[in-house]
């Protein structure tokens, strides 16, 4: 999978953190998913088609959205609830569309399907493509984060 | 939503079970999801888009998904492994298939984006819309599972 097509993700999730939930994220090393398997406790999916199909997920562990979502409502989260289930499906839903508007002006415009929302502790996360799935790990000062991006050219 | 697009997917997921695993299942009476959330071991979610944006996802208990695979190999599987997964892929993609032909049909063309799987203990999946997500139980002789469809019209 050309690289380009990877960033628009990557500086999607950075940018929607800091402004949503002033949370300054660090991007790690992009790796292709073989047998590592992405696990979370928290996971939005969100289906992608139009000049490619697609597929994103957005994985966090239960402390790392605590913490994403503490931020966001200036107000300590210290156990699950629908608010933080919904901030997952918006967090997904923003990453979608600030890097689909960046994929578009590479001339790759996709459309996106409706969010869905996994929780369950330490689940774990597949694509069903052939073709490859690339990961990359997030950390933040409250913990660890996945995106996971397969697309189909 | 129109009772006429959910029949495409009640009648794709029975046809599906039944030529691929030789598992007659059951329709039980289509509910809306508003509280009741559908939990399961193993979903498999896949994005609509075309005419309409949508996402339909199925869930299956353990227990229901290893007597559906063992029907499907003609062996007795006893714990969870890739095989399994993959199958739970296939199922959601050949259900989507099915209903997408027969949606085309009533004049609502949608695309697929790429399948994918989860795997974890008695997760909750939640759809991220607005408009109304219908659940639809299905019984087996070993066993429960559940499809839910969202469709934005």
């Amino acid at each position: 999978m050309d690289v380009k097509l990877i960033n628009p993700f990557i500086d999607a999730t950075l940018n929607v953190l800091e402004t949503m939930a002033y949370t300054k994220a660090e991007a790690g090393k992009p790796y292709l998913k073989n047998d590592r398997m992405a696990r979370g406790d928290l996971t939005g999916v969100i289906g992608l088609i139009g000049e490619m199909s697609g597929t994103i997920s957005v994985s966090f562990t239960e402390k790392s959205i605590l913490a994403v979502v503490s931020n966001m409502f200036g107000e300590e989260m210290k156990e699950m609830n629908d608010d933080i289930k919904d901030a997952v499906g918006e967090i997904a839903n923003m990453i979608s569309g600030q890097a689909r508007q960046k994929l578009e002006e590479l001339g790759r415009s996709m459309k996106a399907a409706i969010p869905t929302v996994i929780v369950g502790k330490n689940h774990t996360i597949s694509h069903m493509t052939r073709h490859p799935v690339v990961a990359i790990p997030f950390g933040t000062d409250n913990g660890d984060f996945t995106i996971e991006v397969c697309l189909e050219e």
